[in-house]
C-alpha cells in the first residue's frame, strides 16, 4: 500500500506542500482537510475584494480542488480535523456539511502528517463572532464574502476597525473607498507596531489626511448592539464610537492548540517549533505556515511573523522533505510591505525598538530623499531608516515609507540582511540609476553613507 | 603654501571629488577647469529637457560655480586643459571665451591632479559637428539647449537617430513625444547591445508599436545636406532616410588621449587604468569617471561602462584619497536601467552572450511573470532573465524588462551579484509581498526556482 500524507489546512503552506510532495513522489497518497470552503487562496487580496476592486472572490483562488484532483491530490473542503492521535497515526475528522454528523467524526490514518492549520484572528475577550450582526474578521474567503454582502445589503455608514496592523489599515482603505466613515482603534500608541514610531507617523498622517480617524493608545471595552442584535457602538478607554460595521483586526495567533494537545512542542512564541526541514518534535509530523515559527536570520531565534511568503516557502520545504527530497528553510528576515491609501510602508529585519529590546547596541539613521532624479517631475519623497549594530556595523534592519518604487527597495535591504552585510558594504552597492525612477545616488546609498558618517 | 589640487572636468566625477576633498581638507586649494559652460549637471536628464518635460535646463544643475565658490572650490567654466606636463606638475589651460586668446594657453601648477575628462560621443568617420546644420550629439547641457532650440525654431518633421543604445532610445522617446517622425538606425542587429537579443526584442516591440521606425543591423554611410548646409538625408547600407534632424548617439569613448600623451597608462578598454584608490600609474595623478576604467566584480577585470553612478562613486573615492583620507572603489557589477516609452529595461552583471564570450559555461533562464498578485487589477507582465555559471551555480547576471517596479528589482540582483551569491541563495531570499505591487512569489524568486530546476 502506498504511503499516505495527510495535510491539515489547505491554504498557502498546506497546498504548497501537497503540490511539491506530489511532484517528487507520484506514489504518495495525499489527502488535504480544509475547514473552510476554499483552498489555495490569497487571503491578502480580501481587502481588495471587499472594496470591489476585485470583482469575483473566485479570482483569489489559485487552484481549485478539481485542479488539485487532476494532480491526484484529494481535497476535502468543509472538513475539520479536531484531534491528532500520533500514537495510532490518525486524525479525527468532522465533515462540517454533514448535518447532524458534525459531532461524530471519523478517524483517518496517516503515515506522515503536515500541520498547516494557519493562524486565527485574535478575538476580544468575552465576545464571539455571531454575538452581534455586523461584526467581522478578515481571514477566510468567507469572511470577505460576508463583509461585502453585509455592506451591499445593509449599507452601513460608520465602520470601526479594531486593530491598526496590516489588515486593519488595508481594510480601512477599503471601507474608506466604499464611502464609509472609518475609525481605527489601536492599543499601541502607533499604527503598524513592528515599525518605529517615526516611520509609523508618516502612515498615520496619510490616514488622517484622507479623513480616516485614528484612536491610538486606546483599548476597546465592549461592542454594544441594538435590540435586533446589530452592532451599534464600540466603547473604549478613550470614549465611544458609533458603528454599524465593526472589523476585528487585532492580529493573528497560531492555530496550534490541537497540535499541542497531541504532544507537538511549541516554541516560545506559542507557535509550533520546527527544525529547518519543518519537522516537529514528533516523528512523522511536520508543520508549516502561520501555525509555525520561522527561524529569524538576524536574531537567530524562532519568531512568529505570519505572512504568506513564509507560509509558501515553508510549505515547499515541508513538501520536498515529505515527498522524499531534501530541503531546508533558511529562515526569514521579516520582510513585509503594506499599502495604505497612497503610501507604502515596508520593513525588513529589526526595527530600532525591536533591536534595542533584544539588547543590541544600535545606531539608527533616517533620511528623506527623492525617489527620482531631483529634476524629474512628479517625484515624491521617500523615507528610509536604517538600523545598524554599533561596533560591527552590521545592518540589523531597514524601514521605508514612500511610493511603490520606494517600498520595493526594501528587497535590497532584505537581500543585504539575508547576507549579513555591513552598512559599509551596503554603501558600495552598484544600484541602478535612471532619472524617472531613481536618482544617481539611490536613497538607500544616501542613507548608508549618512549612517557611515554618524 | 597650501597644496593645490587641479581637477580637469567638472561633471559628476570631478565635482564629487572636489567636494569630498574639500570636506576632508579645508586647507587644500582646489581648482576645477571645465570646458563647457556648466559643472555638476545631470546629463542623463537631457532627453527630458529636450522633450520639454523639464522646462529649464538650469534645473539639471545640482550646484553652480557660485555655490562651489562658497565652499572655496574655484570653478573655471569654458576653460579647456590641453596638455598635462607631469614632469613640472602643471597643466596648459585655454580660456575658450578669451577671444583671440584661445590658442595662447597659460600654465597652471598642481600638486595633485585629477583627470575627470569624461567621455566623448563617438563620431561618424569623415564628419564633424558643424559640417551640417541640424546634426547634434547629446552630452553637454549645451547640446540639449541647441537641440531644443533647433526644434523650436526650425520645426523639423523627421528625425533620424544614429545609435540604438541608452541615449539613442531615450532621445527617440523625446522626439516621438514632440511629434517627430522618428527612425533609429543601429549597427548591431538589436537595440541595447549589452542586453541579450530576446530581452532587447521586447524593447524593440515597444518602440515599433508606438510608431518609431527601427533599422537595425544597418550601417550609416553618409549624412547629406542641402544647398543651405542643412541636413536632409541619411544614407545607410539598407537605404536612405529623409531627415531634417539627426542625432549622433553611437556611444561614448573615454576622453583619455591627453592623459595618455602625458604618460598616463590606459587599460585594455582604452580608458585610463587606475588602482582601487583611483590612482593612475603616475604619482600625483588620479582619474575618475567616464575617462577611466572600473573594476568589474564579476569578471575581475577593468571594464568600461561609463555611467553617472560609477562616476559619482569613483569621484568620491578619488576625492577622499586626494583630501588625505582613505577610500577604495569596490567596483561595479554593471547595473543600468533605461526607460523607453512605457517599458523599462534593466540589467546587472553579464548578459548571456557577454558571459559566453568571456568563456563562462552558463545556463540561462527566462521567465515571464506578473509584477503583482495575479488577482490584483492592472498588473503587467515582467520578463526576468538570469544567467548562472554552470557547476558553481553562481549568479553572473540578470536582465529585467517591465514596468517601474519590475525594473527596480534589478537592484536585488545587483546586490546578489555584488555579494557573489548563488542562484540557490537567491531563491531563498525573504522578499516582500503586497498584492498591488508584488506577488507572493516574487518574479525574481520564480526565476531563481526555475533556474534551479533546469
Amino acid at each position: 500500500m502506498n504511503e499516505r500524507l495527510v495535510v491539515i489546512g489547505g491554504c498557502a503552506a498546506g497546498m504548497s506542500a501537497a503540490s511539491k510532495a506530489r511532484r517528487l513522489n507520484p506514489d504518495l497518497e495525499i489527502v488535504v482537510y480544509e475547514r473552510t470552503g476554499f483552498v489555495s487562496y490569497g487571503s491578502c487580496g480580501l481587502p481588495y475584494y471587499v472594496s470591489g476592486l476585485i470583482d469575483d472572490h473566485n479570482t483569489l483562488v489559485v487552484r481549485t480542488p478539481a485542479q488539485f484532483a487532476k494532480r491526484d491530490i484529494q481535497v476535502h473542503l468543509h472538513h475539520e480535523v479536531t484531534e491528532i492521535d500520533t500514537e495510532n497515526r490518525r486524525v479525527l475528522v468532522d465533515d462540517l456539511l454533514n448535518e447532524g454528523g458534525a459531532t461524530r467524526g471519523r478517524y483517518e490514518s496517516y503515515d506522515k502528517l503536515l500541520v498547516a492549520t494557519g493562524g486565527r484572528p485574535i478575538m476580544l475577550p468575552d465576545f464571539s463572532l455571531g454575538d452581534l450582526a455586523g461584526v467581522f474578521v478578515m481571514r477566510a474567503v468567507e469572511d470577505g464574502v460576508a463583509t461585502r454582502e453585509f455592506i451591499q445589503h445593509e449599507r452601513p455608514k460608520k465602520a470601526v476597525i479594531i486593530g491598526a496592523g496590516y489588515i486593519g489599515l488595508e481594510m480601512a482603505e477599503s471601507f474608506h473607498e466604499l464611502g464609509l466613515e472609518t475609525t481605527v482603534i489601536g492599543r499601541p500608541p502607533q499604527v503598524l507596531k513592528r515599525f518605529d514610531s517615526d516611520m509609523a507617523q508618516i502612515v498615520q498622517d496619510e490616514l488622517e489626511s484622507k479623513g480616516i480617524r485614528l484612536s491610538l493608545g486606546d483599548e476597546v471595552k465592549a461592542l454594544e448592539g441594538d435590540a435586533q442584535g446589530r452592532v451599534r457602538r464600540v466603547t473604549s478607554s478613550k470614549g465611544a464610537f458609533e458603528a454599524d460595521l465593526v472589523l476585528l483586526a487585532m492580529g493573528v495567533q497560531p492555530n496550534a492548540a490541537m497540535a499541542e494537545s497531541a504532544g507537538v512542542a511549541l516554541g516560545q512564541t506559542g507557535a509550533i517549533a520546527t527544525d529547518s526541514q519543518m519537522r516537529t518534535n514528533l516523528p512523522h509530523v511536520f508543520a508549516a505556515g502561520d501555525c509555525a515559527e520561522a527561524h529569524h536570520r538576524i536574531t537567530g531565534h524562532g519568531d512568529y511573523i505570519p505572512l504568506g511568503t513564509t507560509a509558501n516557502k515553508q510549505g515547499r520545504v515541508a513538501g520536498t522533505n515529505l515527498g522524499g527530497g531534501q530541503a531546508e528553510f533558511e529562515g526569514i528576515v521579516g520582510t513585509a510591505i503594506t499599502k495604505v491609501l497612497d503610501v507604502y510602508a515596508a520593513l525588513s529585519g529589526l526595527s530600532e525598538k525591536e533591536a534595542r529590546a533584544l539588547g543590541y547596541r544600535v545606531q539608527s539613521t533616517t533620511i528623506k530623499a527623492g525617489s527620482r532624479a531631483h529634476y524629474y517631475p512628479g517625484g515624491r519623497p521617500m523615507h528610509v531608516k536604517l538600523v545598524v549594530e554599533e561596533g560591527s556595523g552590521r545592518l540589523l534592519g531597514g524601514q521605508i515609507v514612500g511610493d511603490e518604487g520606494a517600498s520595493l527597495r526594501i528587497d535590497v535591504l532584505a537581500t543585504a540582511l539575508h547576507q549579513g552585510m555591513t552598512i559599509e558594504e551596503l554603501s558600495r552597492l552598484d544600484l541602478a540609476y535612471v532619472p524617472p525612477i531613481a536618482p544617481v545616488w539611490d536613497p538607500l546609498l544616501v542613507a548608508a553613507n549618512v549612517a557611515l558618517k554618524e
